[in-house]
């Protein structure tokens, strides 16, 4: 297994987590669970293999269904046992964007594609899965959620793997620095506020 | 005419009155009608042709195109005719998801895909065209309406078809059988509330 | 730079800008600006380009997202001076809107494809950048907007370019023709409330 499919993986089974923790704020049924889930967990990554022209993933490889189909019952039988569903979707949200992101990067750099592609690769890679999955459920996107990073985290760790590249290191490790370093952001985010100055027209205004 | 083509057409059709009819809803005007139609209409089968790297279907046949704009033009001078159009939407509804789901079974089995393909590909050709009229209307997708059976019914047609297809019976007696299964199940859910278990937290909870 | 490489660069920096605007109005960050200019900039060209299997344009030509870049950055420092967001917004989005029909019917003509592919590739890639700016940012599309053209104005903009085709205009005529056509019939909807009459049941109704 290559590092790319290992992310692929991740991204996909975390973001499945995610989409049935959505559904299960909806009050779907079990199948879906799995629709959500699965939505959710191949749809940064489908995104970015129609933009690349390459054969989408789990067309492949139906495993990644699988995933997202067990972490939809997983989420389903225990959704109930959590402390605050709405915290889990966040953290488990963070872990897989980090995960796409690094994945969305890891393909454009293997493709030689050019560094602001790359960066546009990683960014939407990760973050079209949840926002698809937000659209869907009628919640708002969590990239519109104010005073938090959310697209930011994901140019970050997208920049960090090009700049990780020029020091020379190993892809491997590049990709898992871009994972890290979205996650930590995010995680700052959620944990600490962290976040950038938002859009604020000085005089109020009626638009 | 072949059986898949004969699918694309009626999937088109209805959708495309669905579609009109949301867009009577949102008092749109004719090129709305026909705007929202034709969205409806072709975005499920057009999302299965990317994934599955096939030329989309209305490119090579724009009757397609012309087809959908027919019905969007019947709905905009009839619908004030109707008793109730929600009612009309969910029945016509139901018949596209039918002939839709059928007809993204039959390209992905024509394509020798392995099941778990074919069963995404199902419900994808199936929902996505429905899902992209409410999304882009604001209404509730059909999918999270509670209570109901909608995704259940692409999944369980979709396994029909594959079921026959291991009985050994011919690719367009199984095909129907996936549109049969889709709608009745579709039908029984919209006459006699037929439906799965929703997700119920145990405790009433803040989330 | 040919005709169809410079309107689709006026259609990315406008639509740019207007992605920005919606941006301020949910009060985005910085890269939060930079995110949906982006993606309402290369929305329409991005979905034309997928279905008539092309490259994706931004993909060769990376300087797109530059521009897309630099007009997200114009509008973060300047939008506090303006009058009238809303205003803006609109009328930009109406200058847009012309180069992207223009854009997308200039494709499908050399292209060499029939002409109701031609019409649905102008209003498909005209309206389809906006459509997701506004359906990510929880906004009304403005496809929506009642007593106003906007399908229509893309529609008969994209009829323009195929009646000059037919008279033996060059093609960059037709499509500046097409751009025109577009954007006057948008100005005088907004500014004259031009518009089709909207569908409206006979009796009043409970659907």
């Amino acid at each position: 297994m290559t590092i790319l499919t290992l992310l692929d993986h991740a991204a996909v089974f975390v973001f499945a987590l995610t989409g049935a923790l959505v559904a299960s704020r909806a009050q779907l049924d079990v199948v879906g669970f799995v629709f959500l889930a699965t939505l959710t967990a191949v749809g940064g990554g489908t995104l970015r293999d129609l933009l690349l022209d390459r054969p989408v993933f789990w067309l492949e490889a139906p495993s990644y269904l699988g995933s997202a189909g067990i972490a939809a019952l997983i989420v389903y039988f225990t959704a109930h046992l959590l402390e605050s569903r709405l915290k889990t979707l966040f953290w488990l949200d963070a872990a897989a964007l980090g995960s796409a992101v690094a994945a969305g990067v890891g393909v454009a750099i293997e493709a030689e594609l050019r560094w602001p592609i790359v960066l546009v690769m990683g960014v939407a890679t990760g973050t079209f899965g949840g926002l698809m999955r937000d659209v869907v459920a009628n919640e708002v996107p969590l990239i519109l959620r104010s005073g938090e990073l959310y697209v930011t985290t994901a140019l970050a760790g997208s920049l960090t793997a090009l700049i990780a590249l020029q020091f020379g290191l190993a892809l491997p490790i590049c990709l898992a620095l871009a994972a890290l370093t979205t996650f930590l952001l995010r995680a700052g985010s959620l944990a600490f506020g962290w976040n950038l100055p938002r859009y604020k027209p000085s005089p109020p205004r009626t638009f």
